[in-house]
């Protein structure tokens, strides 16, 4: 077994936007590079849902995916995953994977789960059994499924969420760190190439709070940070302001990831204050449901409208999915219920979504992200 | 628009074997080559369920997949199709396409059907709205839907069956194939390519109706003959003698199409009586339920022993999909109810559906076909 140093993860910040703290960077990871920013499609449960591995890589051009640690601590298990190898043997995935730790479905997904010091014990939601989840043993689990870059074990306070909880929560969060970056220090990668731990930032949505974790997180030094409890239900207001103090205290030469975030808009917003990763459902949730986000705008691809529009989904994302098949042609599978309908959205949506980052990465490297920036966020959150 | 003759089609037989029935061939239509004998999947609402357009032709090897008259007449309807320039145009695929007529779902899905010498009325399974099919009606909305082959509109015979209502049944189905034949040699192609009208042999379990349907469409020197009104419910024995008597009076030069069959086993042993093609749920059915076709025997993927069962799905079918992945993944997939379930078993199904028709072939041209069928009937066969 290949055991290399345990801080392995180089980032450079390639270019840096005159007129906003929008950059462009480059991540080396033990399973290739990230171009930033980035977005990063959901797996959940270990596979991109209604998306083939071999779509990622070569119509999506996903450069990093998700897994969640809850989902897959209840199944398949970590039992089938040390088998297997670690995540990436399982599902066939060769680029880097990220791993939620867990704590946000512990929240939102488990049953009776009570919180302590010691960390979280709850029932699964799928068939009641009882679990503990502690800081510890979600580095061990995260160890097991073999991520490129793993997370922080917190609470991700909800919205509205008044001061004295958020105070309360943020402390046992800090706490909860050190513990996860003493398991993660004294513990080595199973499968021969190193992992990253990410700590993130709660605090709700105090200004005090906020800075005083991001200084406590910067205060770390890991090479990777991120921000948390945000795209909770608090006006996007609110999000960019806690997103715009954070990224001021979180150190410059390592890679922010906003969690959870967010529509086009909003990640387009968030990479002017600074950020480099986001990760959300949206692009194949809402694809399953028949919305797309396409170049020109959003679509309902149900409505009656498109029953005979001929022209590609869109023409200008990189998958030859959404080139090649017609509007009409998805509407009709929407209708009749039909798998595809699923796939052929899902893919697409994923595809605009990594247009959208590349196409921002491009514009802050040739300096002009700014007015770019602005003409998009109003085209791309227009309903066609 | 290029029209072209009437009757473009062609079939040549390269091999038959000594010891059965069993031929190799090669059929030719507008959208390309058909190597025989061939399974076609069933893309009923004008995409084959769970499965990309690319995936049925790289990884699969469809040669031709069908598509269903009364799916496709009811949505995305006919003013759609014709706008879009017919089936291959609305969904992409560039190979033969064949329809089914209809017949078969009016009589299984429809509410509150009449059948009298001029037609059929039905209301639709989905809005309950009145249509009434007829066998020129039927011939003009596969015009309009434009597959290669398109089938003779005929009452396919429940089963049981008692044999004055066969023989009613017969001559209502014989009456209706000239008058289809009618409208069809009286009509031309709508964009540019010739279609093959090909009949309908009918009559039951019921030696003598068999026979007299058989000679009747042999007599009417149509460039391929279909065999209609089995596999629905009687045993593989009555469905073999059937298939025997009409293979033995069908022209030996022209292909034969034995209508929703079937198992692996029921492929196999007729295409050793002589049938050229075969279309059936069974694979894309069957998938979605976790049941896979092997080489090695049938698996239920849900099962618990596959649970930690690393090897590939199928190393000896064509798709790169079913030697890529684990069993363990797949029933991962399956347990956690992801998409991605469906669809790496509908392509691995349908891909070793594709597999047993060309080493069918191979076998046939070689001259081994007869041990080896009678071999691989038991190994299919087998529960793993």
């Amino acid at each position: 077994m290949l055991v290399l140093k345990n801080y392995f993860l180089d980032f450079i910040v390639q270019h840096t936007d005159t007129s906003s703290n929008a950059r462009a960077g480059k991540i080396s990871t033990a399973h290739g590079d990230i171009e930033t920013p980035i977005f990063m499609p959901v797996g959940t449960q270990g596979t991109v849902k209604a998306v083939h591995f071999s779509e990622l890589e070569n119509e999506i051009k996903a450069q990093i995916i998700l897994g969640n640690t809850y989902h897959l601590y209840l199944r398949p298990g970590l039992e089938i995953l040390q088998k297997a190898g670690g995540l990436h043997a399982f599902n066939t995935w060769k680029k880097p994977i990220l791993t939620d730790s867990g704590g946000y479905q512990v929240y939102s997904l488990s049953h009776r789960r009570k919180l302590t010091e010691e960390g979280v014990t709850f029932r699964s939601h799928i068939d009641g059994s009882k679990h503990l989840f502690t800081p510890e043993n979600v580095m061990d689990t995260q160890r097991i499924i073999g991520a490129d870059f793993i997370m922080a074990f917190d609470e991700c306070t909800p919205y509205p969420c008044d001061y004295r909880y958020a105070k309360k929560s943020l402390k046992i969060t800090q706490d909860w760190l050190l513990r996860c970056i003493h398991r993660f220090d004294t513990t080595q990668p199973l499968y021969g190439y190193e992992q990253t731990l990410m700590p993130i930032v709660q605090g709700s949505v105090y200004k005090d709070l906020r800075t005083e974790s991001a200084e406590f997180i910067a205060a770390q030094q890991r090479p990777a940070n991120a921000i948390g409890g945000l795209a909770v239900g608090e006006p996007a207001d609110i999000m960019y302001e806690m997103t715009d103090i954070v990224c001021n205290i979180l150190p410059k030469d390592k890679p922010r990831y906003l969690m959870g975030v967010g529509t086009p808009a909003n990640i387009l917003e968030s990479i002017a204050l600074g950020v480099d990763m986001f990760d959300c459902v949206m692009p194949t949730r809402n694809a399953r449901h028949g919305l797309l986000f396409t170049t020109e705008g959003i679509i309902n691809i149900k409505n009656q409208k498109w029953k005979d529009d001929f022209s590609p989904i869109d023409a200008n994302v990189p998958a030859a999915t959404s080139r090649k098949h017609t509007k009409a042609y998805l509407r009709h599978l929407f209708v009749v219920e039909e798998y595809l309908a699923a796939q052929i959205a899902s893919i697409h949506n994923l595809s605009f979504y990594l247009w959208l980052v590349q196409s921002a990465r491009e514009k802050i490297i040739n300096g002009t992200f700014a007015t770019w920036k602005n003409e998009m966020v109003v085209k791309l959150s227009k309903r066609l």
